[in-house]
């Protein structure tokens, strides 16, 4: 399904009127800066000007785990991804608190968690949990593929699926989130392979790891990118050198442009999984806004090849789109701004 | 009342169990980067670790007309000041739409706003006016002092009052906001004083003014300050180069450190009071948090002045207190974080 998804460009005529209904605004001209380029672009989405304000807004994070954990590349116990989709349904984790404040929804997705999943009582309001693991984790990059090519498809129609329920479900603004011990070495592949730097440019410490270990991560990047050889269709390259939820994450940003929707994308996973998107729905990109510029390198590299500029930079290196959640707030404000705020004429002020 | 007051510092104790605290959340250690400073700065602030979600908020706008305006350093007429303070108060300007969005209430003050005020219907808890006035605008501060020494003694103690109404009124965080035609050409003039900087580096082209206007504008600034000489001592300084709004400013960020609420300061006004503010109540800063960095010069230069690190950077140059009230739910976050997340203990999580 998601490999197939076409989506169409933004609405120029909306895209056009935003910036002549900004002008009309009680404020000097464009001394919103950045967030008047958000509000045409929410626009351009929308088909609207003024753009409707984007919520309510679903944050789904999508978690598996990484056969390449084996070859050191994390302190964390594998065991932890899923101890962490429990705390996640249980709304102890930083994205629970930071969604929960932005009025955003959270759903969990196990996607490919290795281990069993601790039973978690649902609470009303509180986040859901859907069972849609495609296989137990990847296979270790460093030694083969991650996964076939029907995983991945398969990864990308869950993350497709899950994007569409939340649609339907009323969402009107969907932010990635992701959850996976090992999962920055997968998505420094990916970035090395589709933006073409050496591993050494887009590898970088994840959840704190010291120089050897970060070594070792460049070197198992490295090896597994020239595996790819001259072959880099999206489908190929995320099962060789990607992962389960880094897959589903790209169906859900290709499913959440398709539905006309913005796509707020959190940190180096989510990038990652962006060129993937953008590779197999060129034009996706138009739809999505970057929430904030993670400190892993590989984030930066992802941002300037897709021409980004994310909306935060405050040093932040977590995931589960915990940065995605912070800019809600502000993406939200540029569309009330154009809706809200009197113009010239009707207020009585005079214009320089 | 506001020269007088003392600014204790941070509490020394809950700053230093913030890290300890922030260690113990299930996220791998410092990975919410800035938020994580905020965070333990709150805690700071409040004595207490965690820290109360700093809530509700109070948005004050202090407005302001500048003799200056005679020289040609906007291309705004003077009645443009008196027509947005009406519409603050009627709800149709970009700091109303911004600060609804977060939850804070809008106050206008109206301490030296130079043509009559127009009648504004008050609506229920809407925007609320205080008329404040201590004279009607400034005199050019390019043929002399802008004030008098008493005259801005008064507007420090008109924002000094304002904040300690606010706090008396339940607010727990305040943020700075300014509305006056020509008030960047007195912002630059207090950021060249008290930072020694040259007027050219300093100087900014404000609400957009062409190359001759921004040359006429340093040349102004240079001419004022250099009348200076040696006495740079806060209330000399604001009363011969400064504007009733700035030394109002200064007066409302003193009394709301002295208050022990936290302190968000906009953009180029606002950080030129606070330079007004720090020479009056050295360490006032420890209680500021740097809402934006505008792209004004002048912010840029006291910001590495004050060493402060600002949280959002998205190329604003409105003022009203509107990259304050965007940055607000970004401060409210930080303290959520410690207060709304589980311990790797209580989750079950293992560390690394």
């Amino acid at each position: 399904m998601a490999s197939r998804l076409l989506v169409g460009p933004l609405d120029s005529a909306a895209l056009a009127d935003a910036p002549a209904l900004q002008a009309r605004l009680t404020k000097p001209p464009g001394s919103l800066g950045r967030l008047e380029q958000l509000g045409a672009q929410l626009a351009g989405i929308a088909g609207a000007c003024p753009p409707p304000v984007p919520e309510p807004a679903a944050v789904t994070v999508f978690a598996g785990d990484h056969g390449v954990l084996a070859q050191g590349v994390s302190p964390w116990p594998q065991e932890v991804t899923a101890q962490m989709v429990a705390n996640f349904c249980a709304g102890g984790a930083a994205i629970n608190v930071l969604a929960g404040a932005a009025g955003a929804s959270v759903t969990v997705v196990d996607v490919g968690v290795a281990t069993p999943l601790l039973p978690v009582a649902a609470t009303a309001g509180g986040p859901t949990l859907l069972e849609r693991r495609v296989r137990p984790g990847t296979a270790d990059l460093s030694e083969g593929p991650a996964m076939t090519r029907a995983d991945a498809e398969a990864a990308l129609d869950v993350g497709a699926a899950a994007a569409l329920a939340a649609v339907a479900g009323g969402a009107r603004v969907l932010l990635t989130g992701d959850m996976g011990i090992g999962n920055t070495t997968p998505a420094a592949a990916l970035i090395s392979a589709l933006t073409g730097l050496p591993a050494s440019e887009v590898t970088g410490r994840g959840t704190g790891i010291d120089d050897p270990t970060l070594a070792r991560k460049v070197a198992v990047v490295d090896a597994a990118v020239a595996r790819l050889s001259s072959d880099r269709s999206p489908l190929r390259v995320v099962a060789e050198v990607g992962g389960l939820e880094h897959a589903a994450l790209a169906g859900y940003i290709v499913a959440g442009a398709a539905a006309g929707v913005p796509v707020i994308v959190d940190g180096v996973i989510a990038l990652s999984a962006l060129l993937v998107a953008e590779a197999l729905a060129p034009g996706v990109t138009a739809s999505v806004i970057a929430g904030h510029r993670s400190v892993e390198p590989g984030a930066s590299a992802a941002l300037a090849h897709l021409g980004l500029d994310p909306v935060l930079d405050l040093g932040l290196r977590l995931g589960e789109g915990s940065g995605a959640a912070l800019a809600l707030p502000i993406v939200q404000a540029a569309a009330r701004i154009m809706s809200g705020m009197a113009t010239f004429d009707a207020a009585g002020v005079k214009e320089a």
